[in-house]
Formats: C-alpha cells, sequence, structure tokens
C-alpha cells in the first residue's frame, strides 16, 4: 500500500509531440514500389490519403507536433494510466515487477483511437468530407466512427460479413456514433458486386473489405480512405503510449528490463515500443519484444520481402515481413492479429535487429488471460493476451533465475465485446493452430515474382 | 487545454475510511421491522448476513475504517478521475461547467464493486465460503463474481431468465471471474420450483430470484447472501465515489451548486451524494437531486411506507418509498432503476428535505445520452443517461439564467454491454412508459394492512 502501483499523469503532462522513428533508423526504410519495382510517389497516393498524412507518412523529422483539436480530443481518455499488476505478480510468484499501460480506457476500447482522433482531424483540415475503411472485428471501424463523428465527417465501414453477423455490437457502437457500417461483400462497390456474384453467400474478408473500402473512396467525391494499421503515420500517432509511459516509469525511478507489444498490423507494439527503441538506438540496454500468435507468425516464420496489404493487389508493395498476401489465418479469436504483413516499420527494426519476435499458441495466452481477469479484474482482449502470455513468461524467467527484473507491456484494449472468445475457452472449445509448415510454404508462393527489397 | 479537465487523485490519495450518514442525520433512520411492526434484530439476519455487516448496517459511527484488504482490491480501478465535460458543454452552449465522477472504469462497468469487494471481505473474515445473490440485467452478479474470486470465495448468481437469455454477455464475464450463474426460475430451490410448477414459461423477475438466492443461502452450509443496493452498509461502502469527488473537486477549486445521481436502489446516488449532504446539514449551501425514470417513479410519485424488498415478502420490512412490492415496472432499458423501493436511506433524506427528486421520460435520457456519446466519446449506461438528462436541464437552466454554475454528478457507469438499447432507439421502436396514476393507485393497494412508519 506504501508503494504507487498506478502512476497517473495529468492533463498538462500529456506528450505534446509524437515520436517518429524514422528520424533514429540506422538504415532508411525502404519506399513503397509499384508491382515493377518503381517506387510510388505522393501523387500516387492522392486519391486515396491527404496530403498532410502523406507528407507525414514519408517525414524524417524526429518529433511532429500533435495539433491542438487532437489533443483536445485525446484528453477525453489520456493520459492513460500505468499500473503495476501486483495481484498478477503474486500469483506468479515472482520476483518481476509488472508494469502495463492500460489503452483499454479509451471510448472505444482500445489503442486505435490515439490515430484515428488525428486521421480525422488531418482530412478534415485537409477538406475532405468523408472517409471510408474496412473493418474485421470492430476495433478499428468503431474507433473511426468516433473521431469522424468529433470532427464532423462523414463515415463508412465496410465490416467483414462474418463478424458483422457475429459481433452485432460493434455494428451498435458504430451507428451510437453516427457511422454507416454494412457488411462486405456488399453490392455498393464494383469489388463487392464481383465477389458476390461469384460467391453469393461469401463471409467476407478483411482484403475484400478492403478493396471495398478503397474503391468507395476513390470514386466518391470528397472522400478519403483511412487504414489503421501498418502504414507509418499510424505508429507515429501511437508513439503517444511510450512516450506516456516513459514519463511514467520515471515517475517511480524505474526503466524497464523487457518492452513487450502484440503484433497483429504493429502499431499498438510501435506505440508502446518505439521511444524506448530510441534510447536504445541512443545506447540504452533494454529489450523489445513483440508477440504474435502461432497461427499467423508473421515476423518470426515469414520472409522479409515486398508485398501487398491486401488479397487483390489494390494497395501498394511494402517492405515487411509477410505469409505472403493471399494468407488465410485460421480463426483464432485474436481477430486483430489475424493479418498477413506486419508494418514496414516494425519489419524494418527487427532486420536492423533492435528487437526480437516470438509467436505463441492461442491457449497459453486464454490461460494467461484468464489468469490476469481472475487477479487483477480487467478482461484483456484477446489480442491483448497475447502480450500478457509473454509477460508471464518474462516473470517466470525471473523466477527461476531468482533476479528482479522490470517488465512493461501494452494492455492494448480491453475483451467486454469479445466474452465468446472466454466462453469457448472455458467450454474448452479452442485450440492451438501452429501454422503448418506446408501451408505456409505454399502461402508464400504469392510472393514469387515480385521486386525484393534491397539488402542493407 | 490550459485548464485541467481531468482531474485525478493518486493511490495515496483516495479515502481511508467510508462516510456514514447514519451519524449525521436530523431523525434517526426508522428500524427495519416485522410484519406485526416489531423492530427487526441483528439475530433475525444472522442467517441471511454476516454479523459484521450486520453492525455496519446498525452502526451511528460516522468514519469507517476501509480495511487494508478492501483498500488493496478498490486500488485496481480506484480512485476514478473527475472529469469537466468540456465538449458537452459547448454542444448545449450553457456557462456551466458539468463534472462528472467516471465509475466505469471498474472491471465490470459500474460503481456495483465498490460494494462487492467490500461484502466479499466481510463475509470471508467472517469465515463465510460461499455467497448468493440475484441480478437483473447482470451488473451486480458480474461485481460480485470478480469479488468472490478475489477474496476465493464460491459465488451462485440466480439471474432473472429473460435477461440470462437476452444478455449473455453479462453471464459470461460471470463465468469467468469464476462464478455460478444460472437463470432464475431454477429448479435448484423450493421458491423456483413453486414458480415453475405454476408458469413453466416464466420469464422470471427481480423478485423471484431474491427469493431464490435467499433461500440457497440460509439452507446451505456456510452461505450467505449479498445484495447490490438498498440496504446502509451498501451506501456506506459507495460513499467513497462522494468522498473522493470532494477531493477532486477541492483540486480546482470548485464546489458544486447541484450533486445529481439516477436512482434506483439508491447507491450510486447516495456514493455520489451523501458526503456533500453531510456539508448541507453542516450549513453548506448544496442542492441534491435524485433522478428516476417516469417508469418508475418511486421518490416523486410513491408514498414512503413501510414496504417489503420482494414480492414474495420474504425480506424485513423496510421504511422507504415504494411503489408497492407487487410493482411489475414497464420495460425500459434502464434495468438497473426498476425497482419498486428506494434506500431506506435515500427516502428518509427526502423526507428530511435534503434533497429533490425528478423522474425523466425515457426517450429524453438517450437523446441526453447519444448527445453524450457523440461529444464525449464514452458510451453511458441507460441508468446513467438519466443522471445526464438531469445535468443538461441544469445546464439549460443555468444558461436561460445567464448563469455560471457547478454541476456535479455521477456517471455510474458505461453502455458498452446495453447497446441494443441504442440500437431500439436509433430505429425509433422506444416510447416513455409513463406510470399511469390508476396502475400506481392499484399497485400501492399491496401496502394496506402493513404498519406505518413514525411520523417525525
Amino acid at each position: 500500500m506504501s508503494e504507487m502501483n498506478k502512476i497517473l499523469l495529468n492533463d498538462d503532462e500529456m506528450p505534446r509531440q509524437w515520436y517518429n522513428i524514422q528520424a533514429d533508423l540506422p538504415h532508411p526504410l525502404p519506399p513503397p514500389v509499384k508491382k515493377d519495382g518503381t517506387p510510388i510517389g505522393p501523387e500516387d497516393l492522392a486519391p486515396v490519403f491527404p496530403m498532410n498524412l502523406i507528407e507525414q507518412e514519408v517525414s524524417r523529422e524526429r518529433w511532429i507536433d500533435i495539433p491542438e483539436p487532437v489533443l483536445e480530443k485525446l484528453l477525453l481518455w489520456r493520459p492513460s494510466p500505468l499500473c503495476r499488476a501486483v495481484n498478477f505478480e503474486k500469483a506468479l510468484g515472482t520476483p518481476a515487477r509488472i508494469y502495463y499501460k492500460n489503452e483499454g480506457v479509451s471510448p472505444a476500447g482500445s489503442h486505435k483511437a490515439n490515430t484515428s482522433v488525428a486521421q480525422a482531424y488531418y482530412n478534415k483540415v485537409f477538406g475532405i468530407k468523408r472517409l471510408t475503411t474496412e473493418t474485421g472485428a470492430g476495433q478499428w471501424g468503431s474507433a473511426l466512427a468516433m473521431a469522424c463523428q468529433m470532427f464532423e465527417l462523414e463515415c463508412k465501414v465496410y465490416m467483414v460479413r462474418i463478424s458483422f453477423q457475429q459481433k452485432p455490437f460493434r455494428k451498435m457502437l458504430m451507428r451510437v456514433w453516427g457511422a454507416e457500417c454494412i457488411a462486405s461483400p456488399s453490392d455498393q462497390t464494383q469489388a463487392g458486386r464481383a465477389v458476390l456474384a461469384a460467391t453469393p453467400d461469401s463471409p467476407g474478408s478483411l482484403a475484400i473489405a478492403i478493396s471495398e473500402a478503397i474503391e468507395d473512396a476513390v470514386t466518391s467525391k470528397d472522400t478519403r480512405y483511412a487504414l489503421g494499421s501498418v502504414l507509418n503515420h499510424v505508429l507515429l500517432h501511437q508513439s503517444i503510449i511510450g512516450l506516456e509511459a516513459q514519463k511514467q516509469m520515471a515517475k517511480v525511478g524505474a526503466y524497464p528490463d523487457v518492452v513487450i507489444g502484440c503484433v497483429g498490423g504493429g502499431s499498438n507494439f510501435a506505440g508502446i515500443s518505439f521511444p524506448f527503441l530510441c534510447d536504445k538506438i541512443h545506447g540504452r540496454d533494454v529489450r523489445v519484444l513483440g508477440v504474435e500468435p502461432a497461427a499467423c507468425p508473421t515476423l518470426t516464420r515469414g520472409p522479409f520481402v515486398y508485398d501487398s496489404g491486401d488479397v487483390a493487389m489494390m494497395t501498394p508493395l511494402l517492405a515487411m515481413h509477410s505469409l505472403g498476401h493471399g494468407f488465410v489465418p485460421a480463426p483464432i479469436h485474436a481477430g486483430g492479429l489475424r493479418y498477413h504483413g506486419v508494418a514496414p516499420l516494425v519489419s524494418h527494426v527487427v532486420r536492423e535487429g533492435l528487437m526480437e519476435a516470438q509467436s505463441l499458441p492461442q491457449l497459453e495466452c486464454y490461460e494467461a488471460a484468464m489468469l490476469w481477469a481472475r487477479t487483477e479484474g480487467h478482461i484483456p482482449a484477446p489480442e491483448t493476451s497475447h502480450a500478457i502470455a509473454a509477460a508471464a513468461r518474462e516473470a517466470l524467467k525471473a523466477k527461476e533465475e531468482g533476479r528482479e527484473r522490470v517488465i512493461l507491456f501494452n494492455w492494448s484494449g480491453h475483451g467486454l465485446m469479445d466474452l465468446t472468445g472466454y466462453e469457448a475457452f472455458l467450454d474448452g472449445r479452442l485450440n492451438n493452430y501452429e501454422l503448418p509448415d506446408q501451408e505456409l510454404q505454399q502461402s508464400i508462393k504469392d510472393l514469387d515474382g515480385l521486386p525484393r527489397p534491397p539488402e542493407f
């Protein structure tokens, strides 16, 4: 009780700038390219994104000011608390101190709103009236819906049909925030109609929904597209997580031995870890660990290649770890980690040797999430459970070695809208879905014939 | 931006004592009685509650220490933030400053956990191994499940059958926290079997579920019953809300002109307001306003009487405002406000002239909740929307009068698990359910023949 287990920042302590790791990379990030290998220019992206975000995408400025109207919206729930998980530590019997950054406090329940408000703002000041996007489980769609409402933009969300049917609550949430959310494939785009003609009962996929959202954006008046992860500007907006965590750790005179985040597209992981990687690049001793599902082991088993972000190859080719753009991950409950690629910046820092990656099986993650819920109270999202399980591994290693360690991880979101996964786990209906090597080899054949990123 | 809109307390600033308004009441609270009017003694309650809570129920000590193990659990999410709703104020165009205490940050999403951890602790130290309770929408059941998990008690929740079927998520939440949750009426109690024999397809009711939970408690080994509102010790545990709010308001040099809370059983309202009523009793000028649904206008239209807490009259008679123990409120979405009585302590302070009460129609509450969600982001629970709507009324009155006022209300919980009500509202499927006078007159006939509380 004498120690502070919740470390808070006041409004005036919230960072006023984002951290851009591009300023500190030992080697420059390979640029996005067309299928023939020629670099993509800003003008190629202009129909899809507003120019102010395209400029941010390629910026190498270390610090970028957060605009005042964005700060005002972030302050509705930020700074987020940094907490020490004393009860979880006790349950593990570890000498390690485990700190977690609680991003579940945002209105939509995850870190996604950190970038949705920024993206809505930049589109607004660029004169855009309407945003389109895709969403799987609905975390990103709802965060963007909220942000568009706050900046008075229209918002249309193409939600993967199977999730649209299975997760009605997220759809309702988008509607409360004024967005139109429809099931994808839809009859409202050529891409959607083509899929429906071939497969009338298609359950949809993120790849199809991306195609619909981009087509809608480039063919509609005053409309652009918004992406919830992967791109540099998205990771930039998430850096506020790690910047706050640094201030908070400093308040208790602590510094992490290891910084952990789960990795899907890579944005929450980058958010917590890149500010610490800045320290590392400048000589500080800190480990950084990205955790992905064994069912979708992009960083640990996927090659570093040029690949597209969607199955239809509508996006530019990005230099990243990928399992192949045609890869369909097994139906694990951590829907936000079911993506074939990982952000170019995250892939790049792996290649730079600045971070480690680990893949964990689903059941271990649910076991860790259950222990968390029963000791710390808060119910983690299935994605977040990967970071918790990795933190538990680190804590048990510390116990084995009898060493006091400081572990920091990003608690990326709550699981109050993902309880069906917990029920399936408790019923014994879940399994581990380890990706078979043969399936991986088959999937990365999609990469044949694509240009290769330059060697260091 | 220069002003602080989020006022936080550190762990070491959390109150270490609860405030007991019984110490300050101008007139003593009428005791609970049996049907013949004779007072209930502690021994009458001993089969239902542990003696340490019974002692707390009748205590007139002004300050009661919060036990260390309870403090430790409360610190998992408390102190809760006090925020200024700047965006909501702007939307209303009011000169008033609106502050809200965010109790939605608890793991179960509402204020209920403030008392569940205390009740679980007191039962634990009294040697109890197992708790039973009833739950309607599931807020209380899930809060108690979490607390029992933390203090290693078994927990059995009788959930009103219709909610059990319509709200599977809350049921899953209880299961994650290790509780057994079954639909009521069940075949596991005499009370349940009797109902099922008469009405095999009974949708259940809170009254039936209470009967089942109490029967289970008094007939099972080492088992007691836990109630989530109404009783004095429950309101005592909630006083931490108002005590924190007082410290937080003081930090920005403000004091409320009016303190608002929604009223069902009365515990969240008492939690935010009783510490301010203490100030009022000691001469400070502050208005206190309880808000109830027009469909269940207990304080505004129900008489002050002796009535039982359940339809089967298994509980003692409590001196309170009541619509009659047989009253069945219309199916408004604010399930937590659908109760025929109001806590004796809240009813008593109405009678003392210390507070005002107001009833609001459902649609006005949803309109206020929508404006809130679209300006402040966070989605309020349907119960909480009543406090928001009342705060909006006060803010608009201030605008009319051109007066700066300070409004404080309790944001009792989030609505992320109550989105079906929002969908019904957006579809135009909701109405106002004003209680017809004839129905009220019919319902309070149940009170005929019961003893009457003493006059002042």
